[in-house]
């Protein structure tokens, strides 16, 4: 293996490792959103910093990369794709992070509220940033354009999310609070879905040297939504 | 002017172009927002491809410069600063297509609640956007650190507006459903501040090499809020 070579997997193995620490990061969030956990909270948000280091040592790997071999087609292509990927699961460590500072909230607040659909939400956006990892480090573009699609589930768990909090609210106001933070974790994982459908299309474009185009198929819809409170119909 | 300085010229351009977008994407966003305006709203989300477009047209023109000229030291940095600049000017695109979509719903509620706090979000918001773009087609490395600074005061009146509008849902159920979305467009203009942060710090990199350190200081603790409503205290 030449040593540029060498150099690119390494590249796939930091991207690789990164993602791992959003992912349990992603799990433990949600996790301690459902059990009020404000203690697992506390070492989500802990671990944010790492998440932050792996993104500046990708920049400087790929910054050194680039000035020392200046990489031309497929390997310029790996070499900025790591580069995207890193940005985005920085970010996404950042949504896990907002997460786990809810679930500290919540955990001084009365539990009204059923987060089995944010449950469900952290299991489809955790599989789905595995997905478009697991695409990544294959190098497959078909498992990327897979996971490209499965983004429209997450969206459609979300606007009935909005809808169901919102009635929790309009029943009771001591449901606002709670269920306004619980109506922020939603939102959350839904961007994080859109992070993974941002990888997803790096990695595409990584393998083929095309863009992902078409209509992607949406479902969130909550940005419209106007729900009315029953005394008011 | 060599060619490669005219390419690099070329690339500010494209980025200073894709910044005005934004920056009137924003506002006419907010303004759509404060007006209840859904046509405004319905312009600006249509105006998105466009910065979507700009993002495309910026890395399609990276990735040819890298390869052809391959750029060290501060060429390279340039270059690269372009790319991460454009990636979060589309993310600060997609937050103002938020906000409008927000707009069209707002415009089928009750006019309940003042946004005057959203209005001057949007301001410094704005201004933000305005300054990091500047410092980068000046090349200011100070102009960059100083706005580095100033997102906490947007912080702070996402923070405030936050107590606020649960206070408003709290007192009557009809507010609930038009407060949520301005509370998501308090928290998306809270994210466009993020990514101006962004900015200001890839500048600062592009111009010393260095990496902006120390704590920023940060005036978000929404996440944590716990509001309680008159009745139960």
């Amino acid at each position: 293996m030449s040593s540029f070579d060498e150099e690119l997997a390494k590249l796939k193995t930091y991207i690789s490792q990164m993602g791992g620490v959003v992912e349990a990061q992603l799990v433990d969030a949600v996790g301690a959103v459902h059990r009020r956990d404000d203690e697992k909270g506390q070492r989500v948000r802990a671990s944010d910093d790492r998440v932050d280091e792996y993104e500046a040592e990708v920049e400087l790997f790929t910054h050194r990369l680039l000035a020392l071999r200046q990489p031309v087609a497929t390997d310029l292509r790996c070499v900025l794709a790591a580069l995207k990927i890193a940005a985005d699961l920085e970010r996404v460590g950042d949504y896990a992070a907002n997460i786990a500072k809810r679930a500290s909230a919540l955990s001084n607040l009365a539990d009204v509220a059923p987060t089995g659909g944010i449950v469900r939400m952290g299991q489809l956006t955790q599989a789905l940033i595995k997905d478009v990892l697991d695409a990544y480090c294959d190098g497959n573009a078909d498992l990327a354009q897979t996971a490209w699609k499965k983004d429209e589930e997450i969206d459609e768990i979300y606007t009935s999310l909005f809808r169901e909090y919102l009635t929790y609210m309009m029943e009771d106001p001591r449901n606002i609070t709670p269920c306004t933070h619980l109506l922020f974790v939603a939102k959350n994982l839904e961007r994080v879905g859109d992070h993974a459908t941002n990888i997803a299309e790096t990695v595409y474009f990584m393998e083929t040297g095309e863009r992902l185009v078409g209509e992607r198929p949406k479902g969130d819809d909550s940005s419209f939504a106007v729900v009315v409170p029953p005394s008011a119909s």
